[in-house]
């Protein structure tokens, strides 16, 4: 089998680095052109990049010349496939442009996550949520298309809520977070505002926390997407921490159910038969946590290679019906490998073309 | 006027040294004995404490023998007054025997908080609350008596949900804390386990966080405790922070209320008259900040020398009725500074005997 | 007495700020003037500024209007006195040219600290060497003057050396610091370069610890400045430390002494006799620490109001001569508070005119 | 080939749990026994363990059995080998009667590392002095004997000190480091103590840097142990960084040499050719940045696996000869991974009995 050639749009800053050294030893995608700001096009990625990662820029993509973003890439495939981790503003202006110029967008960035037509997915949760995707192309009259990924906090309480909306149905949930640093990417917070201090307040956050979810959990029919009905309440802080984002949810139930049928729900779940075909899904996804002090950030975020969600201190709320801790790493599951987990879904699901 | 002298129980632990400091300049009272461990006992303060504090110890502190926790220290006064900062184990057994003996126990220990007959103080949201001290002497047979001060945890969360209380009722909330590590006392929290992460989970916290705002915003009827009929949800975690408890709290409201008249009522807000005769009590007792990402930690922990609550970012919460964070020092208002006012405001109440 | 009337050039910034802060409630200074970027020139200072000062913009240099840094300022006096925070490439600018006009200039930035004509001060170490001012005034012809502090990281380590050498010479030096963030200003170093990390480079700073030692320890004679003949190598470190820079010193000492002597010559050291005539003198001035894990950043660096030296592990060192640790608090007594008491010091040797 | 079967003495501490993580998937070693603490002794490991490595307990080790620390361990083998994470003072206890009973004892403790017949060993710097071996058996009349590794902070400063060594001499080293709180074990230090700050003082950590270089760098004569003439300064302290100690060093050569010779020489350094049969010899054993602000702990910490040396910042001291920086990873290559290290060298050395 022949390697998916992809291309990365906004190579250069943090989350385009990870997407470039994840896709370094990935199985199925090979990256084959990188795009990136006015400083350093023209340049070798190796040279151009300030390099933030551990380790090296691996060698294949140190050599590749960093290209303007536009959609003119000349990458194999139809559709041709691009990652993208492009700053807001030029999310807006470009991702519809390679769509409408035939190209696959996987994105991480949160412009288009919202669009009643974009897919917002993650594989564990709506990895049938894709069939929206003939909607959008029709809509818009785009060859190509964008799929998205949530933000890296929603991410994190995602997977419980999944869980008991299948078990008893959810209604409503009351979300704070502890977000770790990396999550503002680079040089991002200043550590004079995050040292010894939590700062209680990260722009546009709270909204993403109080929609997303409403999007993840809901249904499409007749190819439309219809939100779940649910309402939810987020406070997302800063902490400080390097990686992993840590959520504190109490969720009203539609279903009465208490801590134990709620722990057993999670230790029973399965994960749609989809995700075990594709090869970044790690053996365990929900590392359910029976120590009181556990998920933490610096203990639990690299679990599953950054892929799992740890949950822990599942127990009665004496307000709502239950609360729950979950984590994820924000710049592995909540970010580019998130997005690459969509793109192995896509290619399971035939939308990338035929890889043989 | 001359001082009230006062003696200081465990006075070689973290808290028992901020007694000692706070005391040192404080107008009203002045320490006249110290108790300690076995190790201590016998030797000159300032010799066998391992002063923690900012500065040197007191001088005329550091003078005192160190004596063994017994209620017969040598404290003039009708009745003579101690401050309680032992270890759990030892409140439980000598904090009764003082009062049983005679003594004015101002304590800052968790042992008694919810004790009905024991009056559990602050100032500013419940002063009237001593008149459960002659319940307390009359069913223990005391000549003395006991007072304490809530856990720093419940102390940062209160005050608005008191004068949300007064304003509006409150049925319930949902409260997640981010507590700094100086609560854990010395040496406490290894750094191996705070440092890069957050441990969602300090031992019994969570039940002190759901119980004693009942008894905060209870009322005291006919000489018997009436515990307020408010459901508590809580999650108290434990974040990277030196000082300063930040609370992220949502509400459910007896008399709907917008976040624009939760924002009024906190304004407008006044302590009650007596506070304006405590000599602690800062110019500003409840700051309110506008900013959006106020309060925090670092920056705000400081405010009133420690003693004042800084609250912001009010809002209307799409499950219950309002959203909002506090923030107070926690080993200051949180602890040595709160049970120093409890002590200000019995004087005043003429429950430790004739000043002059 | 009057207060002396001063202007703050490069208000807004932190060390800007920092003045304002110190100088609303100093005893002889008071602040009519400010000037500011373009951003906040026209608006109040209260208005413009980004306040990272604990509690609030003083009231009355709120309302100062932020004027254009230009040699122009309506500042009484004979000469006219301002503090400059600015920029590196303003300062390089301005401070002649306000020299140049007449006023006196007292400096914290680094452009002109090794101009030997320049006075590079520190009351404690060389208050006579403000006998360089005449030089300076008839080598540029300016009525005005400037006088320059040293570094933070130089200041801190430069006591001890001072002392050393009055008491047996000094031939070389090694210095490795440990430095706070704080002193590369707001928002200055990044949370993802300095949490759980240690970057051991700080621009420029090698270089300004090896000559200012050389300045600071030299003599003037006949108006003339001569550099103490001093070998030193330095490696300045930036770890996650709010404030409060750490030196580590290897001294090679001109004529031998055992650690014992010279601990003697450091708790026997007294200051210059003006010293005790300038208000912001602490008590202290240089605190030997005998406790073998002294000076530490967090609980020294406030000592006598972030003025004074902590010392300690004076020691054999086994290469040169002895070893010792220095702290001071960088952005007090190494920046804002060192300029501030570098004024009084020109105002009690009668170099800012008549007081009364 | 069969795996060497192995023991971990004080399995169940940090540097004990790393030996058993490192050993899991050691491709010629394998953990047959484990001792412990009296409170674990007769418990499976994966119960009696609190395990503060990353991921679960390894399998096959998790139903080790705890046993007793004593030399009767049925650890098949000629001789049977031990690896040692024992405290201080068993140490001292029991690695001489293991030795006496014919064991290997593989250490990573600091109790006979400056006994003269010990090996102290780092296979990159001193791989010969395993013949030290025979004299020490002799000496002891033992059947087996004891090899050690050195200090962490030994580590981190000592290979570029042995390539300067080789090409050019040298005869004085100061050396001052920042080193993790790792290293001080689990609680180690309290996050009260290192939190925004730095303790400049590790209980014999500065006598062990002094001493420890002097044996490493040495030679074997005749069997006996002569120590380099090296004079060392050292300054420990203690950075509030997780993992990896840096070291700041100036050294005095005998042969006067540039930087950019020294750069030269640390580049084309050649580890001994034994290392390559080592499987645990990372790619690159000693990487030169050119970077100005390089090593950090944390982008550096983990080059190589933890084993490889990262170096910096090489120039001219003005005082001695040159400075460097120096980083490695404290628990890895400063300690369990070094001694694992030993144990392969001591395995292609022959030392430990035929594999196959």
């Amino acid at each position: 089998m022949n390697k998916i050639p992809v291309g990365v749009l906004g190579a250069t800053g943090t989350v385009g680095q990870r997407f470039v050294q994840l896709l370094a030893g990935h199985p199925w995608f090979e990256v084959v052109a990188v795009t990136g700001s006015d400083r350093t096009v023209g340049r070798p990625y190796g040279e151009g990049v300030n390099w933030l990662m551990p380790g090296r820029v691996p060698a294949r993509a140190a050599e590749l010349i960093v290209q303007p973003t536009a959609p003119n890439l000349d990458i194999p495939g139809d559709p041709p496939v691009v990652f993208s981790a492009l700053p807001t503003g030029e999310a807006k202006e470009w991702e519809p442009q390679f769509a409408a110029a035939g190209y696959a967008v996987v994105t991480n960035t949160s412009v288009f996550r919202m669009t009643p037509n974009v897919p917002l997915l993650i594989p564990e949760v709506n990895p049938d949520h894709t069939c929206l995707i003939p909607t959008q192309r029709a809509e818009n009259n785009w060859p190509g298309f964008i799929v998205a990924s949530p933000n890296c906090s929603t991410t994190s309480a995602i997977l419980p809520l999944k869980v008991f909306q299948q078990a008893f149905g959810v209604t409503a949930a009351i979300i704070t977070t502890m977000q770790a640093i990396s999550g503002a990417g680079y040089p991002g917070v200043s550590s004079m505002d995050i040292y010894d201090n939590v700062v209680p307040h990260i722009g546009g956050e709270d909204e993403k926390l109080q929609n997303e979810p409403k999007k993840l959990l809901g249904d499409v029919r007749d190819g439309r997407m219809i939100l779940a009905d649910i309402a939810v309440s987020a406070q997302a802080n800063r902490v400080p921490v390097i990686d992993g984002h840590l959520a504190s949810v109490s969720v009203k139930l539609a279903r009465p159910a208490s801590a134990d049928e709620a722990i057993a729900a999670l230790r029973d779940w399965q994960p749609p038969a989809i995700c075990a075909q594709l090869p970044s899904t790690p053996k365990e996804l929900l590392i359910y946590r029976d120590e009181p002090d556990r998920p933490q950030p610096r203990r639990d975020r690299d679990a599953g290679d950054g892929l799992a969600w740890s949950v822990g201190k599942v127990r009665a709320c004496p307000v709502l019906d239950v609360r729950y801790l979950a984590l994820t790493h924000n710049t592995l599951r909540g970010a580019a490998s998130g997005a690459l987990l969509n793109a192995e879904l896509l290619a399971v699901q035939g939308i990338l073309g035929n890889r043989d």
